[in-house]
This record gives structure tokens, C-alpha cells and sequence, in this order.
């Protein structure tokens, strides 16, 4: 591992310059006049792919945003690792915040500032470098493919189709992701749990126009009233869901689990101040690291009707929508759940308003043994770098494709992450430490060494 | 009165024209930069105050946008009319759902497509132009002023103060209004009873920024979620409002009251078939015109929070807002009302979450007696032009300077309004009928000649 260790300490401005390009490519899937940039983010991708050594790099097309797949077969005997990773990112709203411009990457104060910096422009790229530094040193012990896809963050919904048609060609021994994140440079972790999600849009309508609120108010029901009266009812005074069979499938912990899981480092005012509240808040009975880790939880994620601009405008809205997505735990199954949290929403609307529910993505929830050779080899690895034994840690994110893979292909994913929580992905002036960018390639490398032995 | 009726025919072609300049002016007060729109619109009012007869026609500066005064003195001993209307409108959103642009006024069916078609600059106008015929025909049988503001449709603040420092200019013996409605051609009504308001906004914030809802959803406060949770609190499952304390101070009605209200047509199929609701809703023990005449209402305006675009984003927004107006009725005093729903707001706020509450504006609700001379001149006009004795109405609208007139003037108001359900006033595709417009003309002269008998 001399040369390869030796290589990469050589390239590392290379490496982040190249990252930088990546960067600056507008890949937002959920804006669909995108699309050009999704298919320049591709191609650069395939070059560099091409670049690092790979034998083919391709942009294949699916029916959404293209994938990119990528091969180095170093002997057919040997086993092989398939990366996973995303080239799209989150939308840049609310622009305002950010401090310097969301595609004009810079480095500030250690950290990569950038939308896509960790969320997986900067995870996914690590992957990249670590293979060439592996092929072009010559330590390479074994295959290597790359299925890189553009809608991670929009449901995946093309790359599941694409996987059930190319189930040959991404034949592997393991899946290998960075899209999560660890505890903390003093606690390495790796996530051997994911939740699942159900994302749904519903409108809540009533006059077919907007009315004047003093000639109609008292007399009609308000559609925007109806929505929150309607959303409150959707959690109790104990922050659970109150969808009917909302937990039938939760898979429940034993006390020895919860407490190994309680055992994890956690300080609640630290917390507390990283992200700005005033106190924590969820179901009574669980703390905040299984409120996250092995609970469920139900958010608005957005929400409009009515006059939202400057002024009093004195309207009854003739309607409201809201975003409304679920956080799934094992054995949830997000079809399930959005045909209950339907039933349901329906059932509490008043007979003065119209409703209508769309879901609008799903994905299952997943978990990674801890007892795989694959997870044994990743937590070697993460020993090697960071000098500690990581701590298996159940994350509350979401990556359904992660759970599509095992039904797909049949093939477990360990979620090798080195994102932190201060990397504010998903949110303004996203970010990701120069040092993880570093360490995380470095890290793949030993694994792919620890995995081969 | 015979030259004015003929000089009203002669020149009804003109009267339209000289309105469709003036709703040609985009005179909205809630936005800010209008303010060249707001001087224009004035400056052109008192021209056509100038030409139609009056002695001076001013734009007299306030703290806010100008008022148009101007005055007609017959002779000092003759009673004296005060006309009050307001030149400026609404705002236009959602624009996309005007069938033609809303400055560009045009007639269709019959009716005149506009902003401020009706509110109020179409009902304004005609009191400029029914003085003109009078004056023009030399039977004006009074004193006439007049008092044209550019800010009721965000509060008249600006009008308050200047009535207070212009008491001697003002005096008059009665204020005539047309900014209100009528139950429908076949059956006349005169409003004697408006509803006050106090309009509020409310901000909930948690997080310092927005979070990715998988990695804290379930742990944390969702400030969407909350204040939806608070709005639902507002309102009980009987349509009463929820704040202690909002009724106390509520006018009861004898059943006998209630009894003559009850007997005003109202066929509440076609009031549900009028605004396209699948059904009224509102407060039990009432029906719909008690509760939108002598009963208070609590509305949401207008909300918004988190990501309201296309596509689906995770977050757990840092701050949700919404607008919130309450209607009020005698003896309501809208800054208690105001007051108290601060006060059980905040009350109601989970521990997660900060909240502030801001009083955007106010105003009192007002009763006119039906035994007024005035209030009977009005009658008789309406039976002379509309063929019927109107009915009083009790009109759910809110004009708070109308109460401030009484209380700063010493003047009672008479709400002589000719628009129908159907005039979509604050809403796309406002509209005004041209018969109303001429009808109304008519009837606002034979109002000063009964008044002056």
C-alpha cells in the first residue's frame, strides 16, 4: 500500500481541483431545465473515469437522467467492489443565505464550500481517485465497477429500472457508498442502517377563487385553515404518528440493543447548539439518537397558500398544498405507509374542502449486518486512518436505491460515509472538510486492501 | 332632477371612459414601489374633480400616500355631504389566473373587467360623476366634499392622522360611502353594520438553518408542523374561535334581531354554486348570513415555509410564517383582540420552537341606525332607482375608517354600495356590471336630493 498511499499525498491538488470542476456543474435533478447540465456533469464524470484507468467508462442512457457505468476487470477470480454514488444535488434555495455563490467552489477555513461539496459530489469523487491511485501504483487487488446516477436526490426511480436491465454487468461481491455521514472525528462510525421514505404533496381545496375574507370569513371553511388543522392531526401529543397501523410493521428493540445504542457518545447541549434549537423534541420514551436511528418521523417539508408576499392582502386562499414526507424504519414498507397516511389524511378533511394526495417517491429502509466480511474489512480500514474502532450507527437519512440494490441484485451496500453533521448538506453554504475529502480516500483504498486479503 | 337624469344618459359613454383611465393606473398600496402609480392616480382624480365642478380639488400630502380633496360650496346654510372612497386596489396575484390583464379594463357580458373595477375606484367614480350631473344641470341641492384615499386597502393609517389634523375641513353632516355591496338587483340593501379586523403575522423558528429531515427528523421541532399545530389551536371543533376571552365583549342579538336578519332572501345552494365550495362551514347555532354579519371569523391569509418549488426536498425548514386576520363585531376593540391572540399564541408554542407575532393593522367594526335622515334619503333613492325598498344588511367586510371617522369627526356614514357577490372584488378577474355603475350614478343624486329636502 506504499505507492498507493505515497500517490495519493502526491496528486492531492490535482485531485481537488478536478473535484472542483465537478462542483461547478449545476446538476440540480429537481429542476427540470437542468437536464444539459446533467448530461455535462456525466460525461466529465466518464472522463475522469476514463482518466483513473478505468478499462470502459460510459454515460448510459435510463429513463430519466443518464448513468454512468465504469469497469477496471483485473482478473475475472478476483473479487469485485461496485461504488455506488450521485452526481445530482438539492436544489440552492433560499440563495440569500449562502455566503459565497453554491457552484463557485472555494476553500475557507479547512472546508470545501459548495453545494455538492459532501452530498456526493465530494463522497463519491474520493471513489474515483482512491481507484487510481490504487491502479496506477499497481496495487489493485481486485475489480472495480462504478454505477454513478443523476437522481439520488429525486428517488431514483430510473436507476432502478436500469439496474433490473443490466443485473450482469453490476454482478459484484459488495456494493460500496459514501452518502452518509460518522458521528465525529473522534467517534469514526459506520452506518449499518438507513430509513426508508415516503414523500407525498397534498392540496387541500375549497372556493373555486380566491374570496374576499371579510364578505365569506366565518362562512366557509378556509382551505389553508384545513390544512393545518388537517396536519396537526397527523402526529399526537406524544411525537407519534397518527396514521392508523402507522407502526404495525416498527420493528421493535430489545433493551440490550437500545442501550448498546444509547451507548454511543451523545451530548444534548452540544447538539442542541450545532443546529440552533432551543430544545430537542420527538417521541416520549426514546432518545434523540433512536428518536433518529430506529423511529420513524413525520415532517412538512414545505408549505404555501395564499398571500405570501408584502402587505395584508384579506383573501380566504381558494387552496393550500404541503410537502409531506415520512422517515420509514425496518419493516415499514413505504407503499404501505402512503397508502395509510392517504386513508387517513382523507378521513380528517371537513366536508367544505376537496382533497387530493400524490405520492411522490418512496424507498424501503435497510440495514448492513455488522457480521459481513465486507463491514468487517470497511471498519479495518477506518481503524487504519482514523486510529479507532468505529461504532456501527443507525442513520435517519434515506438512500432507497441502497435498499433497491439488495432486492435488485441481491447484493448488501456497506455505507462507508465521511460526511459530518456540521456539513450542512441539503441546506445553504454546504460544505465538507478538506482533511475527510482526504482521509476518505485513503480509507477506500485500505478497504479495497482489507476486503482482498 | 329631470336635466340630471338626461345629463347622466347624454354622457354616459364619457363617464366610462374617464374610469377605464383610471383603472388603467396600477394603484396597489400594499407594494412599496407603487408609489408613482399611487401620485399619478391622485393627481388624475382631482382633474377630474376640477372638471366635473368642484370649487378646488387638492392632492394634499399625509404620511403615507396622498388624499384627494375637494369641495363644492353652495351656499354655507345648505347641509353638507362628505364623499369618502379610496383609489387605491389590491394586489393582482396569481396573475395567471386573470383572463385579461388586470390594468387593461374591458367590457364583457355586460360587465367591466378590472382591478378596482368595483373596489373601489368603479363605485368611487361614480359619485364624482353623479356630482358633476347635479352641478352641471344646477340642481345641486347641498354642499358636497370630497375625501379620496390611497391606503384602505392596507389599513388608512395615513388617513387617521390626517382627519385628526383636518377637523374644520371635514365637517359635514353626514359621510356617504360606496364601497359595499348588495344582497342583488331584485332585492336592494343598504349596509348598516361592518365587521372590524385585526391582521396579524406570525413567524415559527427552530433550527438555525434548514436541516436534512433524515438525519434529524423525528428529534427535532418542525417549525411547519408546529405552527400548524398553533393555527389548528385557534379554531374548536364548534368554528368558535379558540382565543380566551374573544368573546366577551361580542354583541348579542334578541331573537328577534336574529329573526329579521333570517328573513333576507338567501338561498344558500346558490351561494355554494357562487363561490364553487362543495359546502358551508362555520360557526354552530348560526346561519351563514349571521355568521358573516353580526359573528366574528378567524382566517389564515396567507402561509408559507420550506420548500414550496418543484421536486421533492428533504429539509426540515428553519422557519415557517403565515398571515392571520380576525373579523370583529360590536363591541370587539381590535387591539384587545390583538392582544389576547399574542398572548394564547404564544401559549400554545412547544418548547422547540421560538415565535414572534406581529399586528400588521386594525380596525373598529360599525353600526349605522336606520333612523337616520340620512340612513331614509338613502332608502328612498334605492326604492326610486331599483323599484324595492332595501333591506339592511349586515356586511362581513371590514372598512376600519369608517369607525375612525365616526370617532374622529363626529360624523355618522352611510354605506350606499352597489356591488353583487359576483364582483370577485380582491381576487382575479374583479368585475363591476355596467348597469350597476350607471344605476349607482342615479341613485347617488336622488340620495342628495332627498337628503336635501
Amino acid at each position: 500500500m506504499k505507492n498507493t498511499i505515497a500517490y495519493i499525498e502526491k496528486n492531492k491538488e490535482r485531485f481537488l481541483s478536478e473535484l472542483f470542476g465537478l462542483l461547478r456543474i449545476p446538476s440540480i435533478s429537481a429542476e427540470s431545465d437542468r437536464k444539459p447540465d446533467m448530461r455535462r456533469c456525466a460525461e466529465e464524470l466518464a472522463r475522469l473515469l476514463r482518466e483513473a484507468g478505468a478499462d470502459r467508462a460510459d454515460v448510459m442512457p435510463t429513463t430519466g437522467n443518464p448513468v454512468v457505468y465504469a469497469e477496471k476487470i483485473v482478473a475475472p477470480e478476483l473479487p469485485t467492489v461496485l461504488v455506488y454514488a450521485h452526481y445530482d444535488v438539492m436544489p440552492v434555495e433560499p440563495l440569500e443565505e449562502w455566503h459565497t455563490p453554491p457552484f463557485e467552489p472555494q476553500v475557507r477555513d479547512g472546508r470545501i464550500y459548495g453545494r455538492g461539496a459532501d452530498d456526493d459530489k465530494g463522497q463519491g469523487f474520493m471513489h474515483v481517485k482512491a481507484f487510481e491511485a490504487m491502479a496506477a501504483s499497481g496495487e489493485l487487488p481486485c475489480n472495480v465497477k462504478f454505477m454513478l446516477e443523476g437522481e439520488e436526490e429525486i428517488g431514483s426511480a430510473a436507476l432502478s429500472l436500469w439496474c433490473r436491465e443490466n443485473r450482469d454487468l453490476l454482478k459484484a461481491d459488495v456494493i460500496l457508498v459514501s452518502d452518509t455521514g460518522m458521528i465525529g472525528w473522534d467517534t469514526p462510525s459506520i452506518t449499518c442502517g438507513l430509513r426508508g421514505i415516503a414523500y407525498m404533496q397534498v392540496e387541500v381545496s375549497g372556493p373555486s377563487h380566491d374570496l374576499h375574507s371579510g364578505l365569506y370569513g366565518g362562512a366557509v371553511a378556509n382551505p389553508v385553515n384545513e390544512l393545518c388543522r388537517m396536519i396537526a392531526r397527523l402526529t399526537d401529543a406524544d411525537g407519534r404518528v397518527a396514521v392508523p397501523h402507522f407502526y404495525d410493521k416498527v420493528r421493535v428493540y430489545s433493551e440490550a440493543e437500545r442501550s448498546e445504542l444509547r451507548a454511543a457518545p451523545f451530548d444534548p447541549e452540544a447538539y442542541k447548539r450545532s443546529i440552533g434549537v432551543p430544545d430537542t423534541a420527538g417521541e416520549a420514551g426514546y432518545v434523540t439518537p433512536e428518536r433518529t436511528g430506529i423511529r420513524p418521523a413525520l415532517d412538512v417539508n414545505g408549505i404555501w397558500g395564499g398571500h405570501t408576499g408584502e402587505g395584508t392582502k384579506t383573501i380566504i386562499p381558494a387552496r393550500a398544498f404541503a410537502k409531506i414526507s415520512m422517515r420509514l424504519v425496518p419493516d415499514q414498507d413505504y407503499r404501505e405507509i402512503a397508502r395509510l397516511f392517504e386513508e387517513y389524511f382523507r378521513s380528517v378533511a371537513s366536508p367544505g374542502v376537496r382533497v387530493s394526495v400524490e405520492f411522490l417517491h418512496g424507498g424501503a429502509p435497510y440495514v448492513s449486518p455488522t457480521d459481513l466480511k465486507a463491514y468487517r474489512a470497511a471498519a479495518k480500514a477506518v481503524e487504519r486512518t482514523f486510529g479507532k474502532k468505529p461504532l456501527p450507527f443507525y442513520s435517519g437519512g434515506s438512500i432507497p436505491v441502497i435498499s433497491t440494490f439488495e432486492e435488485v441484485l441481491g447484493v448488501k451496500s456497506i455505507l462507508l460515509g465521511f460526511g459530518l453533521g456540521s456539513d450542512a448538506i441539503h441546506a445553504p453554504n454546504e460544505n465538507y472538510p478538506l482533511e475527510n475529502f482526504y482521509r476518505g480516500i485513503e480509507t477506500i483504498a485500505w478497504f479495497y486492501h482489507y476486503f482482498s486479503e
